[in-house]
């Protein structure tokens, strides 16, 4: 079995008001050294596969299609072995 | 500055109907060998700060006051410098 790791996040051009309300949460708990607060999507996909090139372009197209939304979202991602 | 990736998933006996929809969806578009999705989030933390000991230290108190629900969640994270 194989463990894919998706992460995808807002664009560094694309507002993420998540991730400032977090910001603005802490700060407002004390913590002062925040530079920057974004949030994004982590999806662990467990393929019954063996093969991690294969799993590597299926993961691709599995973001591609369903996952990520290109135009204001980056993704990448990790594939492991169990 | 250092970079601090937060990750935050649905313990693993709690249920994950998000997961699981897009499990679904990926079953409909052809992907048969899904063993399981699950999803959680993925925060990224710029601290302007260098000790990377101390901002640890902060991040597990952001974690545990703030971003995760430990009672079903489980987190983890990693600092990196810039």
């Amino acid at each position: 079995m194989l463990t894919a790791e998706v992460y995808i996040m807002p664009k560094a051009s694309v507002s993420d008001p998540q991730g400032l309300a977090i910001k603005h949460a802490l700060e407002s708990l004390g913590y002062k050294n925040l530079n920057q607060v974004r949030i994004g999507k982590l999806i662990i996909i467990k393929l019954d596969s063996q093969d991690k090139k294969t799993a590597g372009q299926q993961v691709e197209n599995i973001c591609r299609q369903l996952l990520a939304n290109t135009i204001i979202e980056d993704y990448s991602f990790k594939i492991k072995e169990d």
